[in-house]
């Protein structure tokens, strides 16, 4: 045995995420580490607090990055807002919707599902009638933005309806936040988890999360403990918590944490309408060419997600060996289909960092090249003047 | 709002963990991310697979990091082992133990209790009446090495206990990896876990698993779903199982796997058996100089950890005002008491990279002066001496 360093090719990830990554927030991970009791980390986790009210826009207190990725995110959510026996609507419009179901299962409750077609919006019209059907119901989980098919949904409507008919609601905005507009506050998000490998430029691993008044005061009144023990917040919060009384619950995952700090504070730099306004014009760009290859959208215009645009495959095209050609060739990496729409669709994730005009030229350029290889029907030699006649604009 | 780049001291790492990081750890981690799907990311999943066997001296398949830090690689350990009613002995010597407890009830299983003063190792007799008296356990689950405290058990002799009375044993050996043995098959230990920022030198965040043929079993035959998503092995293997298929379940950390990869590759290179010797070497050294000082050691010598070394606060000795001058002056960390002995005791960890001569004669160096500024009823000048006599011989 004699495993040598690792040293991986420098990528463009254009996929679902991981996105690619700014140096800064790497050049961050590599600095050095500190005690996670430590006074000066301690004042590092207190603007890290702010820095995420900011990107969330909320003044919730109870506002941090849970210290493992997305799915531990959603699952922190679910292990403190629901006990069991308690009736959950969950929505589901792709992949994500269905692990919400899983959590809820888990935790005791009962899953309500909510069914809509993959690549469409959630209908609020079918959720009231399912709050309807359902008068006992105490929570309404949705995805804001699904990252498996780039659907986003109407986040302020939902949680207003949920709240009509007294229920919290949680909201999975891993692939929206930082990319398209999520306002916790404004729309009165009672409980919300997000990823950091998507539209903040960082590395995966830690999921940001933030609950407000009355999702904190369902956990205080829980009448059975949290089964998860690394995951209560009730515990969590002690070291989160107010910085003159920090509690040792686990140790933080500190380099990591350096680079989501260097991640939001680039966010912050940037301004979130200035990052919202750059994610849609790129989007807008990769659009324009994709269209003019004849590519087509998955999701209707209303309902897409500039950061996630997944297109149909073209008829008689080899997926993976597209995909490895776009890898090999161009180091490029875009996403799969996953779940019911595996082989079928591509996936460009346009997010963070990654969503900027050199990539979108050099995604359109390998992907005319690749698909003209593969002899796939479509337009050659257009789709990168499209584009640039967008940026331009 | 205006918050800035975070730029940490660098600071020794002498506490309970997180230990000194290797620079070239640090490097690692600032590398290009890679898609967790990627062909070439999936061949270093191999190559972690490799490297934590041999860390862990095993040939167990399922054998690979835990997303998230050391708490979440014990819960891991317990959601999937345990089911409702079964019963668990749990030994508790320190913090860790009752930790462990915590897991076992919220995953609805029964612990029985035995314990231990804290300081001691745990006492197999105890143990083992214990076994007598609950001919209906299922798991035994005990700290090898309690970081609360400092003290070392009889893992071999504790896990042959829990195998004569046909139980599974889950073993704590977040301190003990890479510093001290830890034999998974030659002690037939069924599951570990570990972390990363204590003996293998690297940051905080994962947690290093492995479960033998007999874990696995019981995993496959469960009658209930493990109740965390994030945690459940069944999904877990599918992404870290074999490489040629490998599902999507969460979105790995890469670049503190990156991290991971290169300490381990480091503790490779240097071998375990000198790795041990290191950290035994290191600890006799600041032993002869804390000693020559008057302090004395919490544990008793034949159940002393090298890597943490707990001792008694003297009289008269404002704790916290000793370890902050430690800090501002010296930029030393050292672990303050935990639970029980909190203001009793300090904590020197000598752990991983940190366990180095310059830190030993440092931290000797520091401490003659801050104590005897604190005027502390100590020897003075002599601790550096003490611990050269030891470096040198």
């Amino acid at each position: 045995m004699a495993i040598k360093s690792f040293h991986p090719p420098q990528r463009i990830l254009m996929g679902p995420g991981p996105s690619d990554v700014s140096p800064r927030v790497l050049g961050a991970m590599a600095r050095p580490t500190l005690g996670h009791l430590d006074p000066v980390f301690v004042a590092m986790m207190d603007e890290m607090k702010e820095l995420l009210k900011y990107a969330f826009q909320t003044k919730n207190e109870l506002t941090m990055p849970v210290s493992a990725p997305g799915s531990a995110g959603m699952e922190t959510c679910f292990v403190n807002l629901v006990e069991p026996g308690d009736k959950v609507i969950v929505c589901q419009n792709g992949v994500f919707g269905g692990r919400m179901k899983e959590n809820v299962e888990r935790c005791g409750g009962v899953a309500v599902m909510v069914q809509d077609e993959w690549g469409r919006a959630v209908d609020p019209q079918k959720v009231e009638d399912a709050l309807k059907a359902n008068p006992d119901t105490k929570v309404v989980a949705f995805v804001h933005a699904e990252t498996s098919t780039g659907a986003q949904s109407d986040a302020k409507t939902l949680v207003a309806l949920a709240h009509k008919y007294n229920c919290l609601a949680i909201v999975d905005a891993v692939t929206s936040l930082g990319g398209t507009p999520v306002k916790v506050d404004e729309w009165d998000i009672d409980a919300i988890y997000s990823g950091t490998q998507k539209c903040l430029s960082c590395t995966p691993g830690l999921s940001p999360v933030s609950f407000n008044a009355r999702a904190q005061e369902k956990i205080k009144n829980r009448k059975t403990k949290v089964q998860s023990w690394f995951m209560d917040l009730n515990l969590v919060m002690g070291y989160w918590g107010a910085a003159t009384k920090r509690a040792y619950h686990h140790t933080a995952p500190i380099n990591a944490l350096y680079g989501l700090h260097e991640a939001l504070v680039m966010l912050q730099e940037e301004g979130l309408e200035n990052s919202w306004a750059r994610h849609q014009k790129n989007h807008l760009a990769l659009r324009a060419g994709l269209e003019a290859m004849g590519l087509k959208f998955v999701v209707p215009e209303a309902e897409r997600l500039p950061q996630l645009n997944a297109i149909t495959i073209p008829d008689g095209v080899d997926d993976g060996a597209v995909r490895t050609a776009l890898l090999n060739d161009y180091q490029l990496e875009i996403g799969a289909g996953l779940g019911v729409m595996a082989g079928k669709v591509w996936r460009f994730g346009l997010m963070g960092y990654a969503s900027n005009p050199r990539n979108v030229l050099v995604c359109l350029g390998a992907l005319d090249d690749v698909l003209g290889r593969a002899k796939a029907p479509i337009q050659r030699g257009v789709a990168v003047a499209a584009a640039q006649k967008v940026l331009a604009g």
